[in-house]
Parts: C-alpha cells; sequence; structure tokens
C-alpha cells in the first residue's frame, strides 16, 4: 500500500502520517510506502520502516502533480491548501493553490488513463454560507462567504465529477473547525476557538474576540485524523454518488467551552480567557454554520467526540502529556 | 448602454437580442450598442440603430474575454456554453468552453480593475442531481450527475464569489428546460421535449423516447427571455448574496404534454408523436429534477407560463406565425 499525503507537513498532515505509521495498515492492507509533499520539506516519520519519500514543492506549478502521482500511489489524501484567512486576504494565491493546485491533480490522474486511485479530500464547513437553519441538513445548500469555502466547494464538484466519470474513487470530507489546534495560531478566523482553551492550559492569556453566545461546530484533531482514514477505508458502494459529507462534530457556544474548560483545569485556567472583542472577527463568524445533522456521515460510521469536554481531555494528552499549567 | 452577449449566435441568444432591440432599452437606459460574441458570427440584428460589433471567437482561447471586455459593456448576458450532450462526450471541450471559458471573462474582469458590469450568467436546472424531494426547494444543495451541471454549478460558485468581493454585479439564473424550442434538435438530452410537440406541429414525426409519466421543468424561450432581461434590471439589494437562482416554471408530465397539444391541434397532430423508448435517454431523464418551489425567484418578481398549454401557444404564434400543419 503506497499512500500520499499533500499537505503532510501540516497539523493534520503530520497527524494523518504518525497514525498511519502508528497502525501499519491502511484498508486491511500494510503500508509499504510513503510520499509526503508540501510547500515546506515534510518531516520524515519516526519509526516507519517503509519506503518515504518527501517532497517540497509548489503543487500548482507546471508538471507538478504528474511527478506526484507518477509512482501511482493507492492512496491520495489531499489536504493542501492554503487558509481561509490567507485565501481571503491574497485573492490569486488562494485560487491558486485551492482550486487550480486541486485540479491539475484530478487532471494528472485522468491524464494517466490506467490509474484510478482512492482520492481523500479534505473539504470544510466554510462551504456553507449563512442564513442557516437551526441544524444543517446533509441536503442544505453550498453558499460559502469566503473564497476559500468557494475554492473547497469548486473543488467538491469536481471530485464529484472526476469520481461519477470513473477517473478515480474520490470522497469530500468536510471538516468541522478543528479544535484544539496545537501549536501557534495560523491565519484562520477561526484560530481564537482553540485559542481559548490551548493558551490557558499553557499558562498564557487568551483573547477571546466574539461573544459567549457564539455556537459553532467542532473536532479534535485526532478526530480529523479518524475521519479522512474512515474515508479511505469506506466501502464506497456505501457511499453512493454524493460523495461529499459534513463530518460529526460537537455543537457548543464559547460559554460551553469556558464551562468544560472550567470543569476540567479549574477557574483559574478559564480565568486567563481575556473578553476583547473584535469587530471584523464577529462579523465573519456570524456567517459560520453553528450546527449540523450530519445523519449520513454518522450513518456511515464517521466518529467524533461527544462532547466539549472529550475536546479539551484529548489536547491535554495528545498535547501536553496528560497535564496543564494549574 | 453598451450590452455584450456571449453565446449570441444560439436560441436563446438571438432572441435576447431580437427582444433587446425590440425594446430599444435596458433597465431604463437607451440601448445604444450591442456586442454580439459566438463561436459562429452572430447575425447582425434587424432594424437596430446603435452600433453593433459581432465577433466570432473561442472565448477559451487567451486573450479573447480581455477583446471582449475592453469597451467595457455595462451589461453582459454570459449564455455561451455546449450543451450537455457534447459536453458529457468530450470531456475536455466541456470543461474548457464551459468552466474556464467563463472563469477566464470573470478573470479579465477582475483584472480590468476599475470595471464593474451587470453580468447575467445562463444556469441550468442540471446543476441538481437526484433523488430529489416532490418539488425542489431553494436551499436544497446542487449534486449534479453530468458534466455539463458541474460545470454550470462550478461557475456559479465563482460568480458569487466574484460578486461578494465586488469585483461585478452577478446573477446566475438557473433555466428549466427550454420548450419548445425552434429549429432543429440540438444535442441535449431533453431535446425530445421539444420535439414531440414542435415537430408534429410540423406535420411530422416525433419520437418520444421516455414513458408517458415522465414529469420535467419547462419554460417558454420567451420566459427564458424574459428571466434574463428580469435578472439584468433586478435591485440587487433584494437579491442578496445568493445570487443563483431557480427559475419558474411549468411542471407537467409527458402524458399532460400531450394532452395539452391534442387540446390545442386536435388528435391527428397529437398521433404524430411515436412512442420509441431510449434506455440510454430514459436513464439520464430519471436523474431529472421533475419540479422546483422556486420562491425566492418568484418574489422577485420572475415570471413563467402558467401552464403547458401557453408554452405551445408562445411557440405556434413566435415561431409558426400562429398557425401549425393540420
Amino acid at each position: 500500500m503506497h499512500v500520499l499525503i499533500t499537505g503532510a507537513a501540516g497539523m493534520v498532515g503530520r497527524k494523518l502520517t504518525a497514525r498511519l505509521v502508528a497502525d501499519g495498515s491502511l484498508a486491511g492492507k500494510s503500508l509499504d510506502r510513503l510520499t509526503l509533499v508540501d510547500i515546506v520539506q515534510p518531516d520524515r516519520p519516526a519509526g516507519f520502516t517503509g519506503q518515504v519519500e518527501t517532497v517540497a514543492t509548489d503543487m500548482s506549478a507546471e508538471g507538478e502533480a504528474e511527478k506526484m502521482i507518477a509512482q501511482r500511489p493507492d492512496v491520495i489524501f489531499h489536504l493542501a491548501a492554503i487558509v481561509s484567512g490567507e485565501a481571503e486576504a491574497n485573492f490569486e494565491k488562494g485560487y491558486r493553490i485551492n482550486l487550480d493546485g486541486t485540479r491539475l491533480l484530478l487532471e494528472a490522474i485522468r491524464k494517466m488513463g490506467d490509474y484510478k486511485p482512492n482520492f481523500v479530500f479534505t473539504s470544510s464547513i466554510a462551504v456553507f454560507g449563512a442564513p442557516f437553519p437551526d441544524a444543517i441538513a446533509d441536503e442544505f445548500h453550498l453558499t460559502p462567504m469566503t473564497s476559500y469555502g468557494t475554492q473547497k466547494a469548486v473543488c467538491e464538484l469536481l471530485l464529484a465529477d472526476y469520481t461519477r466519470r470513473g477517473i478515480l474513487d474520490g470522497i469530500g470530507i468536510r471538516l468541522p473547525t478543528i479544535c484544539v489546534r496545537p501549536g501557534k495560531p495560523n491565519l484562520a478566523a477561526s484560530g481564537f476557538f482553540s485559542g481559548i482553551i490551548r493558551e490557558p492550559l499553557a499558562g498564557q492569556e487568551a483573547n477571546l474576540p466574539v461573544a459567549d453566545d457564539v455556537m459553532h461546530w467542532h473536532a479534535s484533531p485526532r478526530s480529523a485524523v479518524g475521519f479522512l482514514i474512515h474515508g479511505a477505508e469506506l466501502d464506497r458502494k456505501l457511499l453512493g454518488s454524493r460523495i461529499n459529507l459534513a463530518m460529526p462534530g460537537v455543537a457548543c457556544t464559547v460559554a460551553e467551552q469556558i464551562a468544560a474548560l472550567t470543569r476540567i483545569a479549574g477557574a483559574k485556567v478559564a480565568a486567563r480567557i481575556v473578553r476583547k472583542p473584535d469587530e471584523t472577527i464577529k462579523k465573519i463568524v456570524a456567517n459560520w454554520p453553528r450546527r449540523f445533522d450530519p445523519r449520513r456521515a454518522l450513518a456511515l460510521g464517521f466518529k467524533a467526540e461527544a462532547n466539549f469536554d472529550e475536546i479539551i481531555r484529548i489536547h491535554i494528552d495528545d498535547e501536553l502529556g496528560g497535564t496543564f499549567v494549574k
């Protein structure tokens, strides 16, 4: 089994790589080859005895997609993208990386002719735009309100058409906002949802730019990786022609996030959250999905956390060695 | 007022041109310039005293989009596309004309910088894919089951993002299946819906490839032109951010079409319909929308026919000089 991961140096890419290496297999087949691609050179995974290639490249440059798939990976996890904030700030770069980069990869596969990989695409709940019903059903339309969401929605459509045409076996995984993201904040406007948990647990203050009653849809990095692996392993006959799926998650308000943090880490930790309203972020977040009713994904066996307490505990276990700054 | 029409040599393009020339104005402004573009040279409209440019070009060729908009048309009706059957038969041509052609035009507008045209895009109900509810609501998701539908759905998303960004004032008009199409059949799999009315009224036999209980969503060519003009004239503040709209139409079964033809033209004319089942067309049509609940379009003042009898009468009036072969 040869697996290609684009965006392998990113947070989800690194965790996916580590999980695949730990499992040693995918879809019941032994993992013997990994190709890890990103704009910066991905790290070589520790403890993997198979063949590894790490490639630093701009996927949107001519001829790069062809090189990436020349060794015919069985499964492609296509994670490479620039995030919402950057895609909004830089129109041309967003379309070049997020749309053209994906399309070049799909086209390279098509032009191989006799090659039909399992293609797992990371989409996002940013494909949805307000106004929303109380819970977003599987048949709700996609009206993105960012260029990032537009690019993801376009790639979903392309993936579905290439799949219908028999060019590849695609599945699009609409990730919830991943929380708690480890490490430094990125350019995503959603960053504070992680920041208000991550920084207080690390003994630092974190700004909260929105009101406490803002509700949003979350899943842990561990769940995100689980979705991608489950997507790769899923019997595609069960999936049918609607290959793009909203993932399960935890709907909770900022107040509920803070209450969970207080329960788990105490009031002193939670007091490190500083309310600092930001009108720009408030406006962006007002157009974001709050809650989903992801019946298809649940029926197909995709699993997220049951509540936000679990999400915090996973962060403490996976990132902080089971402890935090009291 | 300078109006650019792409796909101006096509059936809807010619009727739109004729209507604009007959009206002499658009959105309350005198029409003094027309730029008509197609892959073949469009006819010069009769009776127009303003400036007319007719251009034969492949819009997907480099630099062509820039030339088309160099004179800064106030309103762009973007109709140019290859039809569903051809886009399905020729993957590369479909994506090149229907997706890249549109994107090049949007990009040419963006790169002008200080130019913000009113952009009316002809989309299609082919953006929807089965299974469907009894009536498709405005918030139903887009899951096209053809490459043509995929290309239209992608362009809708791009148009919405370019509009949101303030690059242009876009509106996407999802046309019902236009019936009765005059002239020769084109490569669209929906052609028989027109054929079973048009040919019998012209004294010729017409094949019916599907069962009598097949229901579909229709509007006349006159309505299609009306939708586009109303779209161009619509106060975009009323439209909001969801700029792509399913149009009103007439839901009726083939049996109801035939009954209407019998009422209007007599049993002898209707007897010219020959049942000749075609499994390929049956399968394609089985995935098509049957009925819509286009509340937003109706509330915004878009109008179609009230029933299929009207659709037949419009064909007889507009195409046959008020008469037919008994």
